[in-house]
Order: structure tokens, then C-alpha cells, then sequence
């Protein structure tokens, strides 16, 4: 069965004690999360977050870089006025350079992607300080409070960076 | 108390119940979401999904032209190979254009982002369409089950487009 059979079954089951049609499109905590897309990080249920709380902007480690056209409509447009950064321990953008997925690349798919920057980092601490600094620099994004997380896959606890 | 407090303290709850610590790196169902940020939708409830599970990438309106890098890295790094699209009724992304967005940030941070295309749409199902085809279409994305659909915010329930 693919997946996409396997969500609708679940799917009906969600719907069908679903009580929260009339929540409004603005979060109500105002809030915008960039996290990982890493599969062991539910943000929701990691940070306890319920449904309309908050914006949750996910990719390849939680870059700001990749992030920004999400964050300046969620501020802009949907008035969210903190920013909340998540990345985690044993990341996937640890283990390769742009140079080794590029090479993949044109050696499978006989594509040259040179142009994309995939984002990957050495440092875990310091990828969160880099995406705060971006942030808190970037003449478009408001001056709100961020704060930049390190969530621990292996114990489930957020560390402040 | 800023919303980085709260979530403190809701983490500290999930952590102290926390079972999950040896989970793998690749995602377990070999697939990637990709979803709107929007705070009524929360994938993982939506769509059935535990920690370990899946990719989730998420942006303004569920746009795969911003997902690209995350879809490249999953797919070449973490052996995902099936890829579900979710974008939403009432979407913000409705509600204005590339012109719009550009002049309120020309009025209110003096800058110009006519450089940004920040993907809004007119059409819901039409832009399911689009981000299914633009992925087939693309030499970049293995060719893999794609399955989109549109969740109601007001049921709960996903449809398939």
C-alpha cells in the first residue's frame, strides 16, 4: 500500500472527531517556528503547539536562508511577531558537503546543479547561531525576539543555543 | 511570558515521557510531505503520522518550487521515494499577489523585493496541479508516486486532487 492510501485512512479518523473548523487563518500565538524536516522532530508535539497556534516553516535543517519568503508573509501578512528557530542533533546536514551531493547528482541524474546551495553545515551549535544572526541582520524581517534550539533526537529535550 | 518561554516548559513534559531516542535517521515510510505552514493544519495529526515517520517540509502554501533543495536531499541522502503534497482551504496565499506584498514592503521596510516571487495563487486545485507536475516534470526529482491534496480547514478532512 503507498503512503498516500495509508494517510487517507488515518485522515478519516482524524476527521472524524475533528472539533476545530472555525479557528482563524492568523496564528493565534503569533509565533513562526523554523525547524528541520527531520522525520524524529514533531514540532508540534515537541513544543507543544496545538492546532492555530503557530506558523511551522520546515526544510533541510531548518535554514533561514531557504525560509525567508515564509517568514516575511507570516509577518507581513498574517502578523506573527517572534520567530522561533529549531534545528536537532544527528542532523543529515552534518554528513555531506555541496561538493558530494552535487557529485551524486550528476553522476545518477546527469544533472549539473552547481547553482543550488544545499546548506549544509559542520557545526550544530553554530548553524543555529549563523540562522539567528541572518535573521536578526536581514533588513526584511522585523525586529522581534528569536531564539534559536537545539532539540535532542536522543532524549526529546530542547537546549537554548 | 514570550511564546520561546512556553514552549520551554511544554518540552519539558514531552521530554519526561519521552521513549523515542533510538529512532533512524532515514524516515521509516520512505516518504517526504510536503505542506503549508498554516497553523491549522498540523500534518503529523492530520495525516497519521509518528515521530520517524516522514520528511515534512513546510512553506507559505505548500509550494514545491521552495521545497526543491529538501526534496533533492531527502531523496539522494535519505531514501525517500514518495512525495505528498498538502495545500489547504483559506489559504493566505489566496489573498494577495506578488505586486501586493512587494508594495507593503516598500512602503513599511523601504526595501525592494521585486527579486522575490513569493508564489501566491488564485486557484487551490489548480495549484495542487501545478506543484504535482512541476515535480514529474523535473529532472532533479526521482520518479516516484506523487499524490496531492487539498485539506479542509473547516472538515479536517484531506481530498485528493
Amino acid at each position: 500500500m503507498s503512503v498516500a492510501k495509508e494517510v487517507e485512512v488515518a485522515n478519516a479518523k482524524y476527521a472524524a472527531s475533528f472539533t476545530k473548523g472555525d479557528l482563524a487563518l492568523p496564528p493565534q500565538r503569533k509565533v513562526a517556528i523554523v525547524a528541520c524536516m527531520d522525520a524524529r522532530l514533531d514540532p508540534a508535539r515537541v513544543l507543544g503547539l496545538e492546532e492555530g497556534d503557530a506558523h511551522v516553516i520546515r526544510n533541510a535543517g531548518g535554514r533561514v536562508t531557504d525560509a525567508l519568503r515564509s517568514i516575511i508573509i507570516s509577518q507581513q501578512l498574517l502578523g506573527t511577531r517572534e520567530i522561533i528557530i529549531v534545528h536537532h542533533t544527528d542532523c543529515g546536514m552534518l554528513t555531506f558537503t555541496d561538493e558530494v551531493i552535487r557529485g551524486k547528482i550528476r553522476a545518477d541524474l546527469h544533472q549539473n546543479v552547481d547553482h543550488i546551495a544545499f546548506l549544509p553545515f559542520g557545526d550544530l551549535k553554530q548553524s543555529v547561531l549563523d540562522d539567528v544572526k541572518s535573521l536578526k541582520e536581514s533588513p526584511l524581517v522585523l525586529d522581534v525576539p528569536i531564539t534559536g534550539y537545539l532539540y535532542e533526537v536522543e532524549t526529546g529535550k530542547i537546549v537554548k543555543v
